[in-house]
């Protein structure tokens, strides 16, 4: 497989948990190569209440590992409590 | 997609825990995008015993990366088991 | 929603053992808010084999967050060995 | 709920692993506290094979809280290598 | 039960992996202490592609906590990389 | 079994994603170890939604470790921003 993933530092929280999607897609792709079969199983899980539940979570597990590799963003001044 | 998540710093655990319930329903947005399918599968995974629980878990899991983020709010002065 | 969580410490253990069960409690009621549905679904997933462990498993993954934040109350004199 | 966790300290890892299991049961407990209903349940899911791979990830999760608690038991100067 | 269980170091990682192998089947044990069951039960999770899924998670969780214990075998000279 | 795993350490980060991968398949083998029996359940899980979802999640717990033991590869230069 070509390099799709050079580092886990990103610039915001935000790119970060992008980053963890990324990841958890890969986790499916390295699983099941054949990009027709992921596109046809793509409808299922998406429109399935616990898949999608399913997916947050693997979501969750590796955001827990980039938010880690970056200090939890610690630098940044905003706080999450004003949205 | 536009920005929605600038920083996991929050005020109070409360604020964090909330923070983690929203991280956990983006896992979900990003996932499946079309939010009137979403909006057909609420009344699915919340009148469901068993997703109830699996959503509780991914905020859980979100949860430990917030927490973590705000060094778990030790600076507060009062204790939970006064509640 | 009104105030609930203030602090992630307690006392105890023990006390922390059930403030992570009030955590997993929440995350259910967030996801679904009615007091009247929540009612009807205990019967169904506390008397469920399967559905009894994912909560304990939920209770598990917020009493690590909850004992990191009480520093695994280490201060504590007794060894629960002798249990 | 009577007292029964003052500490997360034992003395050997294998106490610990059993301490993870005890917290495991209380989860259960804690959710379904008859213990004439989890008494018909038992069976049921120590019988499954799914669920028994269920109730041990949630020993998993507990423990890993434990090892953390003891600092991984790092003073016992017997190796697991050679059992 | 006899003792199983007196650290949890490892030479190498791959004892790491078998310990943590170890711990999930204690899991699984402590649960169904009835060998005769469990042997029967064994066809069944290791025949389905879900259980088996399920089991390797519970390694998963557990190689964390042993990883941890020995400080991820960082003094080990050999990369992965060249494998 | 021979040995497979000498190091947790990887140059890249995508190399211990794989790695990570490696791991999560090494749990399933240990645990069914006939390789015909392997290849038969691999179109099964791999063609199904959910089950692609929790390989996904295994290999995101293993790459918690691996990209602890790797220190985040915080030594890297680029950054995953920039992808």
């Amino acid at each position: 497989m070509q390099t799709w993933l050079t580092s886990l530092k990103t610039n915001t929280p935000q790119e970060g948990f992008e980053l963890a999607i990324k990841l958890s897609q890969k986790g499916v792709e390295y699983t099941q190569p054949s990009e027709a079969i992921r596109k046809k199983l793509r409808p299922v899980y998406s429109r399935n209440a616990a898949t999608l539940i399913f997916a947050s979570e693997v979501i969750a597990i590796n955001f827990q590992t980039v938010a880690r590799a970056n200090n939890y963003w610690r630098g940044s001044s905003q706080s999450a409590s004003t949205r």
